[in-house]
């Protein structure tokens, strides 16, 4: 997620030539230029991961294979003008290719240029999808920023007691789905204990594909103990997560509060429910 | 949810006359003839979304088909005749008919008509069951729509937070799937990108109806990660929306508190039974 | 959930006779022959129901069906003596067969003599199930009621913002299920509106059995919407209910924390935050 | 979860020679060879687990049953060797042997030799996944410690809720299979009230495996109603577990807010940045 975190216009030339308007118009959206550019190539981005999909089914790849093609090829020569263009105008070239976003726009047109050795491989165009995550740092959707960096406050500060939880869930899912390997055997399906495994997170965590399902009386009673402890279970890592949001939010809205000002020496920074200002000792 | 909303009696007409006496009966609920009239007019609505119901039944449809077929009508024509009426009573006839509710009773009432040229799109009139939201404005229900309020209150203030998860989560059922189309391929099922994502929206939200199933081992192992995450990220919405059902209800229960404020030094979290001010002692 | 409020001992006759003897050993578990007597009663609720369910299972009851059908009897006389017993030793009758105990008491003898008339009607008698929430109360499980107590107050105060909260479900599966029927028609499997409403209950409450799946374009995007929507929304009920677990809880906790008691008046019931009693307005 | 309580080094044994030496390396992980016998230990764990779930797939076992059997034996003879150590390094053998952690290490060895009596009981070597908790306690990652004792703090604060709210859920299950049994019948697949309970767990859990599915429509319409009950009563859970997470998060950043009481009034509640009580004026 640090997409999110890149600061803006951090790595624009100095100089005011045309590189630094190059720069403007596709780093960033303060111009109409800008602006324009960002709109076409998000329209684009889109586009071209539909085509990836319709090339995709059968039915239709069979029908219009090569315009499907040809317009990958067209987009990926699109964007590598555009990656050459983003490489000549920023200012430290290695910054930019190393950026997270750098390496995204690089691996959204390498499938193309490899699946002429490795057909197939154009699939992974999908990737693609990633630069779409630029909308909101590009046009300025700055309260969905916020709320964004809230949440990743929020799973950042429960990322200790997430992996504690699953930890104890892995363990769970080996042992219970050992257990059930013993129990039912291969002739009912579960063919291995890495099988069982899959079996038994796909029981604990609710998902229940059936492909599975156990037939012995004590492999019954077994998976209705596993739903039930994921049925109950559930309830930790949401738990957690929910104290941390309201963590979080409660900080957010303490900072948004109208504070209570001090006359005396002007600090702004008082509890709502302080008699006397914390720094000078005046009543308020 | 505008339909909570709505203001009541808004559009009555000024004049004391039998068109304010017909709104009366039809659009409020104040006078006994009010309160029958909606009453009678549930009951229809819900009559006529079963007889729709049990027109798709094959079974039924073949035993009963006619007689479902003039029931069907004869709904649509009262129905017809209740909207016309409600055309003629209200003070502004642009102003019902593009209101929420207005489209609504014209919505339903436009299939049978439809079904005349158009066979089969009569089913389209459990669009009626939306008429039903209208038991809970006319039938003054306050309560209820006090907590339906404080709902829409909370997810309104959460709507920025759920898309930038919604977001999240379509970017990764897009990666997922185009992922396992690759390692599980047209052989096992996943036919096609939109399908492989199709898949991974039925992992992920531990729907998982089995009729799509990894084979390969590989393919297995991606599935298990899915499904980990997908029972993990259920926290985030969950967290997101409790923090701010506990904030609207934290305040609607603030603004139902007695307030019992201190002259002296202002503190209005004094208890109802205070007689001294807890900060100051002053008496109240 | 009124079995747990129900009064101990309210019925207890006024003389000190036999009956009230008796009603101290059905009714009450404070002297050695009153627990005995209910541990002896669950025991015998639990094997009687295990006696149902294994006369349920085909080959079982092919092979021990007349033992098992005598066990049934034995133990319905048994609950007949000590429904008799009870009617005796209570004050009021009219109260016992009225209240709920009561007529689950009722309940748990009926079916053995209704199945001389209408066979298959025994396995009705795993109603006795509910004869062991007794348990709760004979055994003085005192905190459990309290923690018991405190969740029914919860899902109270959360009964509107839930029949809400289902009241838009409902009509959501019903408009959801009916757009099905139109798009994949009966040749997928979705017969009627009826199945395919049941089909959209199954899917957006994220059960998924996968007896029914769509299979057109149109019908398989719908179904990732609902999926998507079904998982959202699962945090509105637990939002709901985890504020008011909440309040509940800090309400209970507040009851049981330490007290601001005043020198002066003795108050004991100022906030942990007072420096002033809020009755005499004495410096704490 | 007593792992995580076990106090550290409790049995070294006094005196300063050859066992309280390899006590420090075996049991402890403060010098360098301590650090690398764990290091060593736990990859050993998980290869030997890696071992087990490989044997277990058929075709890998007919390609290399004999290699993987000799490491199997390699492992069991490495960890006996270990159990041996451990058992003359400590204090008291009683106690290690007796002890959750000590337990574990006996059983993690056991199956391999079992397995020369009973062929197949080898795959209980997955219990040695266990050991692997170890490495919370040993690597002292204390801070994840925290975190895992705060989690079980809420964990027992909620056990008594928990626990009503699964009675409640085990009544619900067992008298909807015995109703569905009923209604269904065997030739619906529903074949026992065993299996009908399997049933009603498995759609009230939201797993849906979907082997067994109502076929009549009252059937269908119950089923209905089980799924919209258990898609609102994961909220108790939920709402109970994260209810006590809150209390518990909150207990914890109070002990760690550094508290600058007020010698006056004894108000604890100051920024750590005041100068004066905010309740009484008073310089801090």
């Amino acid at each position: 997620m640090a997409v999110y975190e890149e600061k803006y216009s951090e790595n624009k030339p100095d100089e005011n030539n045309w590189k630094s308007h190059l720069y403007e118009i596709i780093f960033e959206a303060d111009t109409p230029a800008g602006k324009n550019f960002d709109i076409v190539l998000i329209v684009s981005i889109l586009l071209s991961v539909l085509v990836v999909m319709i090339d995709s089914v059968k039915s239709l790849r069979l029908a219009h294979g090569d315009l499907l093609h040809d317009i990958e090829w067209f987009f990926t020569i699109l964007f590598t003008i555009e990656y050459v263009l983003r490489m000549i105008c920023v200012k430290s070239k290695t910054r930019y290719a190393t950026s997270i976003l750098g390496i995204i726009d690089l691996l959204a047109i390498m499938p193309t240029y490899l699946s002429l050795f490795l057909p197939g491989s154009q699939f992974l165009l999908v990737i693609r999808i990633l630069r779409v995550l630029r909308i909101f740092r590009i046009l300025k959707l700055v309260k969905y920023l916020n709320e964004a960096e809230l949440l990743i406050t929020a799973l950042k500060a429960s990322s200790r007691k997430i992996t504690v939880f699953l930890f104890t869930v892995l363990t769970l899912v080996v042992i219970l789905g050992s257990l059930m390997y013993l129990i039912e055997g291969e002739e009912n399906g579960f063919t291995s204990i890495p099988m069982s495994i899959h079996w038994a997170i796909v029981t604990l965590t609710t998902v229940g594909y059936g492909d599975i399902v156990p037939k012995t009386p004590l492999g019954i009673a077994l998976s209705s103990v596993v739903m039930i402890i994921g049925y109950s279970i559930i309830a930790v890592p949401t738990g957690i997560v929910t104290a941390e949001i309201s963590f979080a939010s409660i900080e957010d809205r303490e900072k948004k509060r109208p504070r209570n000002v001090c006359n005396n020496c002007g600090n702004d920074r008082n509890d709502s429910d302080a008699l006397f200002c914390k720094h000078c000792g005046t009543k308020l």
